[in-house]
């Protein structure tokens, strides 16, 4: 990637206007009318990718330096599918509060905040508390990004069996990051149960062993109380989501509802292999490229921060996740099938999409500067 | 300014090339041999350029939003001269500790790092600290680019009145920033004398009220161990540097020695106005684009990073400073004359004459890493 200027500064009178004496003007424009800022800088067209290379795609806690190229991906995605700028800020720290007080400090600089492959569960704390003290939008991509498209392909997986997303009851593998968040979103979107499972089986309220996020899922999945293992969780589930890099006996699939829906999004293996999935489900998703309905990213991230820069939104909330994954549904509303329950990354309505959807959205619920 | 993806992303098989999964092969590569973070990512080619907003321009502390144009300015200049990628990095704290924290924290995703308009005496020692921890170039522009530029015009100016620089006495007026640095390049060049006037006049070390800063100044100039104000330094010099942006009265210009040399770099209004100073003087430089011979930071810091960041060096030292200062002055060496002892702006021969001589004396100096 590169740095582009957008003005010329061909002379003397380019050079002056472009910098001194003539930046001088700006400057002290800013300083008397602070929001100004935003019209006349590109901070608020600039997102921070902000990683501290702990939890880095599969390969886990690989440091700052070698995570630059997954945020350097990231930035050239933002920019190609949702005309957003965005740098790629690797931290040379993985303590909780240096990073908080870190990206602080950075915040002038920055219309938003990616914050890109941090390790559960300090990317839970580190993000609420930027979210508080910070009046620009605040993202965890890992978590809400893969919970908004997930949220979009089960909309529509529902929509087309012909079922209610309040008659469906869902499994989620894997408690991290996008576990978490997944939970989250769908209770929101008024699923009828979600009973999320760890290592140790179902996140439940009578296992001693849960961490403060474990114990906060405990409270808001799993109405029905279960308890055990994920293969017991999931006899007679509608709905398999696999975000765990774990494996999920053909037996154990066997035991689903009829007509159940299986994402299984580890890659480069998913927890369920899409030829034995299919035998089972009526719609199966993965997270890689070469099955039919890729759960990726690449779906929500970019709109959902063209939508809220373009309002100037101080934050991302939940109705704006909400909003974002129903308008993602909706671009293929007309022309759906099992194999079509999400749009492809390359489908062009979808960054227009989703960004006027969460730009509504930040309207409705307050958050838009404009 | 914007950012630009210099790959295209058009379909399947570019996504999977610039993000998962092929993004993990490039990751993976830098977990085990971290040096080819500079082959594989943006990261050689970029370059922070970091403020505090508490001594912008002549406006003074105007915090690090309000100084965002000229960060976003120099970004676009490092670009057009020296081919050098920049982001501006306005940062919300003025405490010494925590900029440093930052800067080092932030490493790992820049290839170099431009501190601006950062106020003294807490720059001397922000630039010091960081150039310690930091295995990447750091380069305080208020401080080293001027003295540079100064220095290069000064050559030219002894050049052409067949004078050494050993026979110079020179006065600069202001211990901030650039008077610090400027009074250091120019013993390290080997000028006669220096004397550097503060408020209350010249630093000498038999003042009680020095910084430690200046305690340090008085140690390596003033040679002659003179006394008093600016007005008694003046008398018999040859040399007037002003970068304080205060005044000095006509007489006191008229005591300077015949053929003196007067650099006047206040902006807007220079410490002794340009039609005053040639009733006195043989060469007269001033910091305004509307006079000859403007002393202009551009000349030297797109080319200084542009050869650092070749040549990928781990410093930037005082022989690479020494030699930009020598190849800025030839560039106009054949074309010499009382208003040209410093090339414009827009010389195209400046960057690249800069560029190869900061990268050969990195290696020379034994800090070029190829």
């Amino acid at each position: 990637m590169a740095v582009q200027a957008t003005v010329p500064v061909r002379d003397a009178a380019d050079l002056s206007l472009a910098y001194t004496p003539g930046v001088a003007k700006v400057c002290s424009a800013i300083a008397e009318q602070p929001e100004l800022v935003d019209d006349y800088t590109w901070k608020s067209q600039v997102v921070a990718v902000v990683t501290d290379g702990s939890a880095v795609l599969g390969l886990g806690d690989i440091g700052p330096e070698a995570s630059l190229p997954v945020m350097e991906g990231k930035a050239i995605l933002f920019k190609q599918f949702g005309g957003v700028d965005a740098v790629p800020i690797a931290l040379d720290t993985q303590d909780t509060d240096e990073i908080v007080d870190t990206v602080v400090r950075l915040a002038p600089s920055f219309g938003g905040v990616n914050l890109e492959d941090i390790s559960a569960p300090r990317c839970f704390e580190i993000e609420a508390r930027l979210k508080e003290k910070l009046s620009v939008p605040v993202f965890h991509d890992d978590q809400h990004g893969t919970a908004i498209v997930t949220l979009a392909a089960l909309r529509n997986a529902a929509k087309l069996s012909g079922r209610a997303l309040g008659e469906l009851r869902a499994v989620i593998s894997g408690a991290g990051a996008a576990g978490v968040a997944i939970a989250r979103i769908l209770v929101e979107a008024g699923i009828g149960d979600v009973a999320v499972c760890d290592r140790k089986g179902i996140v439940s309220q009578d296992r001693g062993d849960l961490t403060e996020i474990k114990r906060e899922l405990a409270g808001f999945t799993n109405k029905a109380g279960r308890t055990g293992s994920l293969e017991s969780a999931l006899e007679g589930a509608d709905v398999f989501i696999g975000v765990s890099g774990g494996t999920v006996p053909e037996e154990a699939v066997a035991t689903m509802a009829k007509d159940s829906f299986i994402f299984a999004m580890a890659n480069p293996n998913p927890e369920i292999h899409p030829d034995v999935a299919r035998k089972y489900a009526s719609v199966v998703a993965t997270g890689r490229s070469d099955y039919p309905n890729q759960i990726n990213n690449v779906l929500a991230f970019p709109g959902i921060f063209a939508g809220a820069l373009q309002v100037r939104a101080t934050d991302i909330t939940e109705g704006m996740k909400l909003a974002a994954a129903e308008a993602l549904a909706a671009v293929v509303a007309d022309e759906l099938s099992a194999d079509k329950v999400i749009p492809s990354p390359f489908d062009e309505r979808v960054a227009p999409a989703v960004t006027s959807a969460v730009a509504a959205a930040a309207r409705a619920e307050g958050v838009a500067r404009r």
